[in-house]
């Protein structure tokens, strides 16, 4: 029916994101692939199997944290209320020592509250956190899903168990730029590139079903040495929207990045677009996606040992309802 | 110098709770133990050949999540301004489908916000959380650790890698009430009461160095039936404070308990007390506590399979700062 | 046209909310009253002359502060996610005093945030808060009204400068239950009540075109004995469904109460319904309610000065998009 | 004792703020002025006949809001965690028009929750908020006055009465700069400032006791026409710290200003310094500060009516224990 589309970004249509998002939308569209209640997209590609797999990755017994900070200090700027998180004490040490708490026999406390976005910082997406014309994953009307009470149907409560599994870091970046190891803003990371990476970095780093792919572009580097400076909603290396086919045919069963919006921005068209990868993979395919990833004490350690898989686990925080999580996703090798 | 305390609750002076703490505080103190920089106490005792033991536990391929909900129908009262959390959405589904979002080509969103205290619900204490006396852990000034700036010293973020070991179950409330499955309110859990929960499970469930330990007392269970009815601070069973021995000689990493405040309340004095043991396991001995912990589906598995061992992964948010994190800790088997 | 309804509660088919009420929104609806953009509804009714006049009521120069407090001790209970306020600090004068904050030559801060819904306590009510069949004051779509990013058109920041006018205490609590000075819950006020309890008050509680009547059922008096008690949301004393002509006929330009939902509860039907007489006076009829009024201070001194009236500042704070307010309202006489 | 220290700007010593502080603390202070028990400090001065005097200058009827908005297009850029306010909607008019609130008889509703700083836009400081070598108002310690659960004995709630008497704009910027109506950052104004205005604007300028005294820098104005460019913390006119004794002699009751942080910044000295006026004023004089006000709307209407006093209703929330309140502070004239 559909004629798969192009994987090389040079054949887009720069001035037609709709008709480019829909012809990817239809040619890998899952809904109904796991029953018309599914909740979890691609997330059911892992199994018990993978996942005792993946614990055979476990040699060295070194974990390494792929979390970036939770505090004032973040990327966010307030756009769509996205701000970064406040976290505040409700009680001290401070208060304990000089004795002010009320409490007996010299026991003393300290406690704290946060308000923060769910996308503040390191996070995954919900499989309600986008829509396509007004669908949901699985051709769910988005009015139906997402209110002003949350996600009733793709809730992240339901993936409490799912983000466990085998990992594969792809580092593109080290791959592409040998020297300076960070792709510039703008560059679309293409099906070719991932494969070329794959190739490159070996074995380790086939990629198959059920995994969790973490793409590295070096973009959150780049903020330790020079600051933030637009890493939220501004331009970056990303996945180009020709990869969707990959994204599809390989069976992963989620995708992260070291990005604040995993596809390449700006995006590739020349009229107004957002997003477009999203539109197509959340609401159509139910792929999970990973963004503001800490990939870098991972890439360290992965070059160092020539091993670029390993045990992942990312819970989410089961927030009933919410359309995403903050995760401090853990590697183990 | 000082003699052991009793670990029979016969034994406490119920009228001295000042002098018994001090006495478990004296003989259990780690302060020192790994140097004068410490930040993770007994985290320290979970080491590399540890999480590679605790991988290989890992055969059936099975996920469990210990964590409960985080919603507005949650225990919490305000007591102390712990309130349950509040979810909120910035973006919704029927708006996007409504299409009044301002986005191209079909793309809509969903986005959401929270806030919470970070004990609203399954959590680890941070080493910050409680002082003896004006002292923190490894011998601090507590006004020295925790300010209205958050924890300086010995924030979660410090542990972003540390939860990831072998956990082990041990169902007291099984184990003691084989009918119910559920220990009475006040019950005050003893380390004969552990230790015979451990020779009734198997060779499975015996605890050592760096593992996590996680004891249901069918308190949460109870909840499922009766609603909270005082699970945030009410009478519950629990460790007795002359558990401290056992705590510190099993050189365990941490405990986690299916209840509200890990010890048994009443706690065991009849002058105003509160919370004695985990005055001496957090601030003198560097134990890494959980609390509201979901344990039903863990223990349902557990007993199905005869093996109460597997491998944790509860990683904390790294909020910069925080005496806590919610967590959502995943057993695999 | 249509009929003029009832003003006796005994008339209404407490089998048929919704006839009763589309009968008074069709005969009460100020729709297009003040042009098709307007935003303020009866607060229209308040003019230049009335706010001189008003303040020649200040004549002893005493301010009663109309408001309840605002903290975590308060009557909500989470419905709906209304909780109380969480207020948090984020300097404190312990930290101050120890001198850990950085600053210079000796000056220390205390600062704070604070986390709350906007109906928690004392509050008024904005024009988008209540729809009748998905439509909004002036006949708009609700949808083209609040969004997720909240009230687009009649947000409460338009009303900066409108709370500003003449102020009638009807006491009807006094009036008809002299010795309690409390209505029983569930009592349904009628028209008759408020005329009845204006002619025994005296001249100075005369009610007109653009005043803010303030109604005291002594249900707030109740809670200072017996704690909160079902304050939010349970059953009270308040408006009867039948009071809407009288509403509408005065031209008042608000009404607020010391209760929690301004009218009766339970409300006055035998089979499911809620809050009817706000369905036909915010969204129809474009009257501001206040809801959770203190009007112990101000009866106390209206009773012991033999008046009725006052200048009265209930400024909202302009919060953009907001569908209600927090206020403290000054009373001045 | 003390000699009165200098008004002259030149004088002052650029090497020593905590001399030249501590010399106008000393000569300024007010504690035990009105009782040790004292928690409202200059508002003392405004008395019942002061307030009979302010409704009198109700002429015209006209009320103006001296507020900024409150919404995350703020200036706040998250110093000391001072954000912008965060407002979400727990019930849209989107879900309301689609049906899906489970409400009875067509009635919709929306609802909203607010998290915000205190001090995020048009506030009242408390007298709090700042302390002078670990003291608060009236020589209490500030460790006894403000911990972590908020102001313990001078919190805002104490002046929900308070903020009702007579304004009186100072609009120094159109009096020094006729033709910019804008002072220049760094622009210290000084007592004879202050009193050349008043010259100029006539008697109805004149300032006394009890009155709140609102002063016009510009800056305000500026952020209209060049977005908000450091307006939270960075450089603007204000008050020069030799103004002191003229804010002590003239017993107003508080003073507000068009700017971030009412006192002149870059603060007077060439050493490091931080708000020195405020150390003398808030915790030793006792007086109320009002920051980010709003004073273009009133200086037309002044300059206009040529009158430059008004009644003024400034209430604060009472939050119970805040050190700072948001405000909308409404003029009528």
């Amino acid at each position: 029916m559909t004629t798969r589309p192009s994987e090389n970004p040079a054949d887009l249509d720069r001035t037609d994101p709709e008709g480019e998002i829909a012809a990817r939308a239809a040619a890998h569209r899952n809904w109904g692939r796991w029953g018309e209640d599914d909740v979890l997209g691609t997330l059911n590609f892992i199994d018990a199997a993978k996942r005792v797999a993946a614990a055979s990755l476990v040699r060295e017994g070194i974990v390494v944290s792929l979390a970036q900070a939770f505090d004032t200090d973040g990327p966010q700027t307030g756009w769509r209320r996205r701000t970064n998180p406040v976290h505040t004490m409700t009680d001290t040490g401070t208060d304990a020592e000089r004795g002010n708490q009320g409490f007996p026999h010299g026991i003393g406390g300290a406690d704290d509250v946060i308000a923060m976005p769910l996308q503040c910082s390191t996070q995954w997406d919900g499989l309600g956190h986008i829509f396509d014309h007004g669908m949901a994953w699985n051709g769910r009307r988005a009015g139906d899903v997402v209110t002003s009470d949350g996600d009733l149907v793709t809730g992240i409560e339901h993936t409490r168990t799912s983000f466990v599994t085998r990992g594969v870091l792809l580092d593109v970046a080290a791959h592409l730029r040998p020297e300076t190891r960070e792709l510039e803003d703008g560059y679309a990371i293409t099906a070719a590139d991932l494969e070329a990476t794959i190739a490159a970095q070996g074995t380790s780093s086939v990629v198959g079903r059920g995994d969790i792919v973490v793409v590295r572009t070096g973009r959150y580097a780049r903020t330790r040495r020079e600051g933030w400076n637009g890493y939220a909603g501004g331009s970056a290396a990303g996945l180009s929207l020709t990869t969707a086919g990959w994204l599809h045919r390989t069976e992963i069963a989620g995708i992260a990045t070291d990005t604040w919006g995993f596809e390449v921005r700006p995006n590739e068209f020349d009229v107004p677009s957002f997003q477009p990868l999203h539109q197509v993979v959340i609401p159509n395919m139910g792929l999970s996606i990973g963004e503001m990833w800490n990939l870098e004490e991972l890439a360290e350690a992965c070059h160092r040992l020539d091993r670029f898989d390993f045990f992942l686990a990312a819970p989410t925080l089961p927030i009933t309802g919410a359309v995403g999580s903050p995760v401090n996703p853990v590697a183990v090798v």
